[in-house]
């Protein structure tokens, strides 16, 4: 039986280049010749588990154009690890899959949890000595993949967010009042504070401008020291801009956050409104708060031209290790050179990043713990460079939409 | 006592265009060859009866352009309504300061209240013989101005909410899972739900797509029809899209917000969080909300290049209108045809639009109150068209940093 088709899949949660490294990955595997069909999961792991597989040959090259520009996971995505204790059964439904479909390179987009799996199957694959090559491909709007200078899609929520403080701080201070206002932003970041850092860009080092304190996870909440800031910066500037991390815990290490009323799993949301009003009841301040929730990860209008260029880098570099028998790599983002900002794409076991969590280093983050440092405005300033705007259609970016018809299923149905 | 100089001021809530219409007036009014020193009121009206005033003439060319691409209010802004049983205090104060500076023109830029304060001042300075020529300058994101067939900063705000939904609404299609999947987005309007109808531009007509559901104030809640249609769609699609204003009533009259824990002052806000619990109340879903609070009035990256020729407009008539001596007048956008969109500029009476507020109109919202019509996309599409992409700088919008100097105080201290 030969292997040559190979098989794309979205993993977790999606960003503004998701699809721009799907797109690479389609055309570069078309490009070598050496690919049989390209497919690509509906719902990710889960619709390989489903046998629901999309052939991508229906996509022509103003399609890929389209699903290139267009934010979301075009082929959806979805949540789930591969367990540990199923006496292998996802295992070996997976390769069953494989098999079904002559599926010999496997190229997995996803974050840590994504490259525990590459790792895990590319290990299996090699246990049972059959031809899968399985290869990461880096996305997350977290930043916190280790080994590699940057996460694709960072860079665009990165300028969004920014570019939202910018403007929200604009707003704020034309609306000082004799009450004192403040305007609270929270960011995505559950365990890591890159999202809440790079709206530090906004204030272009000036310390009169927005914002005046973020937030991090990396720095346990001291809520004395955060509201005599506050109240320090509303008494000499008549206003305040706070951006805070959705996971920011106190010293007894609870969440900030209020609870959510979710049921089962637990949903972050909540902490800029607690922080609102933390300062409204302490000092009678008029608030404003904002959360951008999915607009920070799926901004396609306002990406960063180098994190576009850098998700297709890795997309192509996918293909590329995988065609090499790379298996249980992830191509990652090198840092050549600072100013101006050079990188490339080299390879780095999947196994060696797979469920770490790349946090702020120290440096990163003021030692009072209410600011991040120039260092890390140093760091996340190229990323967010660039335009990468989309055509627009009355006056919206014309994002592709797009309908699958999934392959025919010849395996027995899954029972999940 | 000659006067000759011109003052103009903005008033409450700010929006991405409303520097654009500042500069406008100062641009038109130096040309005129007729105004002596244009001057700007420090935070508004509150500036004016604290004889705090600007003198513009400090903003050479190349300021003025960084003043027009600059969102939020650059003079500030305040919200103050005239007091009507003051025995004339806070009349007497301002034509103090009109006089005490040779102020012959004031141009007041705001919404429904502020028209009134226009045509106040203007019937104050005939009952004074007073030559004050008062000009009202419409402006708000909320649309809710008569007499125009829309208000600059709405058409900017606008298209950031529909292009807002159109990607978190693909965000939240790729991430379907077994539990459907539920997204809310909040939005301004308290007692009108224009921006709320702008975000059904992002379907483009499918109602398989984002946003699937709008709620407005003009139409009372009603929890189980929208329960319904939100189990409806989430059961056919996987996923279902809500647009909400923070005004949404339920048929008692209550607001569906959850009350602010704000003192005094009734700040709307909660809505989203309301309705998304619900959902996950009844049916389990998983949900995520956003509420882009200021970020959707000062979304200068984003503005519509049709509102900000309108934003631009009304502020070179309100000069001509001012030099004219038609006292007491605003000019307002006239819809001369469809499409393609034309319109003009022509003068109304303030009076006859002061407290007045523009709904919805019945036409323009589903019979079901679960969604807005074809007629509303129709009326709002040509507003949001257009790109008015701002400079960058290091992958930020470049917009203007000013520090003003206030001209000498003359009079006695205000004792507000």
């Amino acid at each position: 039986m030969s292997h040559d088709n190979l098989l794309y899949a979205h993993s977790g949660g999606v960003t503004a280049v998701i699809n721009a490294s799907a797109a690479a990955v389609i055309a570069a595997a078309r490009a070598s010749g050496r690919v049989g069909k390209v497919l690509a999961a509906y719902r990710g792991i889960g619709g390989v588990l489903d046998e629901a597989l999309i052939d991508t040959a229906g996509l022509d090259e103003g399609a890929l154009e389209r699903l290139a520009r267009t934010p979301g996971g075009a082929f959806g995505s979805c949540r789930f690890d591969l367990p540990q204790d199923d006496g292998g059964r996802v295992m070996d439904r997976l390769f069953a899959v494989f098999d079904a479909h002559r599926i010999g390179w496997l190229l997995y987009n996803g974050g840590n949890g994504s490259m525990d799996a590459v790792a895990r199957l590319q290990a299996e694959a090699r246990r049972r000595a059959h031809p899968l090559v399985c290869i990461g491909v880096p996305k997350t709007v977290d930043n916190d993949i280790i080994g590699t200078d940057c996460c694709p899609g960072f860079g665009s929520a990165a300028r969004y967010l920014a570019t939202s403080m910018l403007e929200a701080g604009l707003d704020t201070a034309s609306m000082v009042g004799s009450r004192g206002s403040v305007f609270v932003m929270e960011v995505m970041g559950r365990n890591t504070g890159w999202l809440a850092a790079a709206t530090a860009l906004a204030a272009g080092g000036d310390p009169a401008r927005a914002p005046h304190v973020v937030l991090v996870p990396e720095a346990r909440f001291d809520e004395e020291a955060f509201l005599a800031r506050v109240h320090e910066i509303t008494e000499r500037l008549g206003w305040c801009a706070v951006t805070v991390s959705e996971g920011v815990r106190r010293a007894d290490g609870s969440l900030l956050m209020e609870k959510s009323h979710d049921r089962g799993y637990v949903q972050l949301g909540g902490a800029g409104l607690a922080v609102a009003r933390l300062i409204n009841e302490r000092f009678g301040y008029k608030f404003h708060w904002a959360i951008p929730d999915y607009l920070q990860r799926a901004a396609g209008h306002w990406r960063s031209a180098t994190d576009l260029a850098q998700a297709e880098a890795v997309g192509r570099a996918a293909v590329d290790f995988a065609l090499a028998g790379q298996g249980g790599t992830m191509p990652a983002i090198r840092r050549v050179h600072d100013a101006p900002y050079r990188w490339d794409v080299v390879a780095v076991d999947a196994a060696a990043v797979a469920n770490l969590e790349r946090s702020l280093p120290e440096a990163f983050v003021r030692a009072d713990g209410l600011h991040v440092s120039a260092a890390a405005c140093d760091y996340i300033r190229p990323l967010i460079e660039g335009e990468a705007a989309p055509p627009l259609r009355g006056g919206l970016p014309d994002y592709g939409a797009f309908a699958w018809t999934l392959r025919p299923r010849s395996l027995a149905r899954w029972q999940g």
